[in-house]
């Protein structure tokens, strides 16, 4: 289907065309890009919600400054559907986020409007102020804005950028696009903040009411002028400098104002452009603006797949049998099932209520399960806090985001032996995110602390599994399971749980001449490559290997001992992960086989779906079958 | 010489003890107390001036609250050497920081009193509010108080706390212990911000001010009886809501109070504890406290070595011969060296500027050198928004703190590829301060990262040239240099500068049968090795790699090629470094080599002395020669 824009937005190609529009011609600039925004997005897919509401700001910010000379970062990204469709690349909207398409969001291998990547949120007002540090250093008169969510505000980057920005003197705009959400809605003293400076009075009424009942006081027996003069200077010195959290930290404060008034965001962004160093514009909006469905149901339309825009209706594929459930659901429901039992289980995540589906414990056990905002490195210590008291904390964050909070791993909970129980989501190739949001390190980063559990299931039955041996009392370790977003194999998954042995693998199948060791959810697709090389009459033993760390040692001895060929198939990084774990042995054993690391090469891997990721990345199962006969072939070189 | 405490100081082996005390003698205590540390530090050495500066908090936290019931949380914990002294650690107090003996900081496994392990910064609030927040669903009275000072405060993870625990409704206490220092003087917005509401005119008194002149407002002609109403409404919502920082994020804001004054504190304290719900307290302390030099220069004084009680004068050790300079001042006058020619380069640091040795920097060129308070995660994006402008950003970090900006290093330098410059500093094992500061993961960590360059140098030459080449423009990826605390090799240090090509080692000797691989300083432990051999008439090849990633595979085919016993030496984690690269070279290009990797074993290294902890690690020139040694006896043993 021809999606066609709008007459103006047809011809805008660049912000310079944007610039030749007067301003009563944006509130037309701003329907026709927000329909098309629709148009695109439900049929092509993509972030709904966001984009829709920074349409106003999106052609404001283009309008008023000089980008790409001026610096424009956009946090997290996934709103700046609007700015790549304004900055040349409307016609290549519709390949957003597919295999070799448009990212998701702001790259700078794109265009040279996207100042700077992004996807993990909080990052904008610190580089925004690193551009703008540089600017002045260099003396040029480049603007840098940084445009940041309220959620996005609550991350601790976030403040230590406002913190710096206060006090460098450097020429920098921060707009709070403030529209109390993340992807669930915001949580937090913060945000209680923003909605009490923006409800009942605001802060420049209140600022208005004041200076002008000081103006107007009169001077009586019992209120002298020296008073009067006293209580102006208290009062004055009060609201410059303390009365508003962000004038607190040195930031001049101004608003909050509609974000969805065009003329006056344009106003006042011209007037802000012009008003030297650190300030913040704080502006009022409403995610999904302009689609009702979406004002009314922000979580459900943050990402809401393919839709009719017409009805509404979010397409769903229908299965005539039923379908393995996401590992995420099976989490959601297993940590229910754990805490009836276990009275002293809580469960935490950073934002990602909805995603890591914690949502169901939250809404059945609110005193037990707590969603703390975007704020991974808080949300480790706190677990790690919790678990000094004899807690087990599951606290679930996605790979690509754990990395937010290494050092709360490491120094919080790994050198202390705390058994929190991480359980990272999202990991491995998450397909259409992109390079942000791939869980490609974590085994290797994880591996490298003493003390930790590294553990990833094959199927829900080991998810539920794992789970269970982590809440025991038993296990005094910290202790990751690791699994990818999506359908794991089992249709009937309520298996009952038992408890593993922490360390041990399992022999899926003996085999001739070869084995395959598998970690996780890829073992999967080893079975499937196994199956195929039944054809060519090769038979690889396989091993579910279940732990990265601590290895099966016991089932490695028989490995190596048995076979001289191994591959290791992973859903991580081939650079210090399971395989290398596998290395570590061979060579602590001296052992001499020949090993194959298969899993995600050390590259920065762009988005496409998962299995086209798999397939280029060579560890899906056509990739495993054809290793497994290059093998196979070889000759075993031998140099001692 | 034995150290005597006072009299009352003498008698307290618990806090019960402390309790059984009048509020009177409570002065004598902290006299005691801090002539203790007195004597105690500057005959054994340790950090100095946090604890003085916290003497009366320590003593009246311990006698207001019912310790080790409650939980009392010290941020970094290296002021907390009064509260080892009151809680049964007294007398051995003299082995702090000695292999073997007392932590130099708070430690779950030294004592109960001990309720969370620190070291690094901004982890208490969290901590403190997981423990009250366990507290309250388990329905028990326990309070939880974090103790933060202000420099600890400026961390992101600091105010994730904060915007968590002002909506929690648990019962925790955070002092604020304010004396405007990190290690050197504190910097940012709210350390002004601080200092604002604590001269001039307080917060209290504003409060007061303001109250009474609205209680004495006259109802004249133009104001009316309404007007006043309304202001009355508009001021009090205003200072109930947003007036001050720490209450716009919903936690109840008492001080600020002189922190040494320990009537006052124990009255306050004893107030605070029947106050349910989150709350602050600010306090005003001065760092060193108590020993005049040590409060004039604080930084000096901050952990001084050894020194005279009397004169004040600290201990040198003196030499006969030049010695060679420390890494960190090597660092820091080549940066400037650099920076004089190249006019891109920019320093930053997150509030190590003595430590780093970038205040030579600093001093020298205050627009190109900064200091971004304690903020890893913002002093890496802050480089990375810099490295877009083109400039050659050396983010100068100590190594066990980089894994508190982990991911921005992967998401805002590596996946964009910018060439951004790491100088990891105290790099592998630290010595007395402990598990907390050891940087032993950083190769693991960084090596998973793609378009990463990892590199250590063996020397002060080496380091030269390895920042030179970083800066260089045809240098196009984020760049990691680390290196250890303390002193090199050459005493003529001041060495020609010339580049080197990435990913390129050194042979440093030829030999037979046996090749050792090294990386970093501890090559030197090698080559002392290698001495060491020549008598048993071992001859073992030397190879300086100089990079974990890329790896010199030209040198390595060479090595591979030659040798079959190959014992690598790094000063980082074993599980996943350098080693592990090695192996990861063999298994791709078939080698099959004994290979033995030597570096810091995967478990929780405590303090000692780096010689101490190098030797238990088995990493030090006799451990390097044993090994050589052993695989020298060793049949090969091949399982093809």
């Amino acid at each position: 289907m021809e999606i066609t824009p709008g007459p103006l937005l047809r011809q805008i190609n660049s912000p310079d065309d944007l610039k030749k529009l007067s301003k009563e011609q944006l509130h037309q600039v701003c329907d026709e890009l927000r329909h098309y925004i629709i148009d695109v997005v439900s049929v092509h897919g993509g972030h709904f919600g966001a984009s829709l509401g920074v349409v106003e700001l999106s052609v404001a910010l283009h309008y008023v400054f000089n980008t790409p000379y001026d610096q424009l970062v956009w946090d997290v990204g996934h709103q700046a559907y609007g700015h790549k469709i304004l900055t040349g690349r409307r016609d290549n909207f519709h390949t957003n986020r597919k295999y070799n398409g448009l990212s998701g969001f702001p790259r700078r291998a794109e265009s040279e409007y996207d100042s700077f990547g992004v996807g993990h949120s909080s990052t904008s007002i610190s580089a925004a102020l690193g551009m703008a540090m540089a600017a002045k250093y260099k003396g040029e008169n480049r603007k840098s804005v940084a445009v940041i969510g309220d959620g996005a505000l609550t991350a601790g980057l976030a403040f230590e950028g406002m913190n710096h920005a206060g006090v460098a003197d450097a020429d920098m705009l921060i707009v709070l696009n403030d529209n109390c959400m993340s992807i669930d809605q915001n949580v937090g003293a913060l945000k209680e903040y923003l909605t009490d400076i923006t409800t009942s009075q605001t802060y420049n009424k209140l600022k208005d009411d004041i200076w002008n009942a000081l103006g107007r006081l009169p001077v009586g027996k019992r209120f002298t002028r020296e008073m009067a003069s006293k209580l102006e200077h208290s009062i004055k010195g009060f609201i410059s400098k303390s009365s508003n959290l962000f004038e607190a930290l040195k930031l001049r404060y101004f608003g909050p104002i509609d974000g969805h008034n065009i003329t006056k965001l344009v106003d006042v962004l011209q007037d802000l452009k012009k008003i030297p160093g650190p300030k913040l514009l704080h502006i009022l909006t409403v995610k999904g603006k302009g689609y009702s469905l979406a004002e009314q149901d922000q979580t459900k339309w943050h990402a809401p797949g393919l839709f009719d825009k017409i009805t509404g209706e979010i397409y769903k594929k229908k299965f005539e049998l039923p379908q393995p459930p996401k590992y995420q659901d099976v989490f959601g429901h297993t940590i229910i099932e754990l805490a009836e039992k276990n009275k002293n289980i809580i469960g935490i995540t950073p934002a990602m209520p909805s995603g890591s589906s914690l949502k169901f414990m939250m809404d059945k056990m609110p005193d037990r399960a707590f969603d703390v905002g975007i704020c991974e490195q808080h949300a480790v210590t706190l677990s790690a806090g919790m678990a000094t008291q004899g807690m087990k904390v599951f606290c679930n964050i996605y790979s690509s985001f754990m990395q937010r909070a290494y050092d709360q791993v490491v120094h919080d909970v790994a050198i202390q032996n705390l058994p929190v129980i991480f359980c990272l989501d999202r990991a491995g190739l998450v397909g259409e995110d992109g390079a942000t949001h791939h869980g490609a390190y974590d085994i290797a980063y994880m591996r490298c602390i003493p003390n930790m559990i590294v553990s990833a299931p094959m199927n829900e039955a080991e998810l539920r599994n794992l789970m269970y041996t982590a809440q025991l009392d038993t296990t005094k370790n910290p202790f990751t399971i690791r699994y990818p977003r999506g359908e794991g194999t089992m249709p009937e998954w309520r298996t009952e749980m038992t408890a593993i042995k922490i360390g041990t693998g399992r022999k899926l199948k003996d085999g001739q001449d070869i084995a395959i060791l598998s970690l996780g959810h890829p073992g999967n697709f080893a079975a499937t490559a196994i199956r195929d090389l039944r054809k060519d009459d090769i038979h690889p033993a396989h091993y579910d290997m279940r732990f990265a760390k601590p290895l099966d040692e016991a089932m490695l001895h028989e490995v190596f001992s048995r076979y001289n060929k191994i591959v290791t198939v992973e859903d991580g990084t081939v650079t210090g992960g399971f395989g290398s774990a596998v290395l570590e042995f061979m060579a602590a054993h001296h052992y001499k086989a020949e090993v194959k690391i298969l899993g995600i090469p050390d590259i920065v891997i762009e988005h496409g779906t998962p299995k086209e990721l798999q397939r280029d990345s060579g560890y899906d199962a056509n990739a495993i079958a054809d290793t497994v006969r290059e093998m196979m072939k070889e000759k075993v070189k031998v140099t001692v």
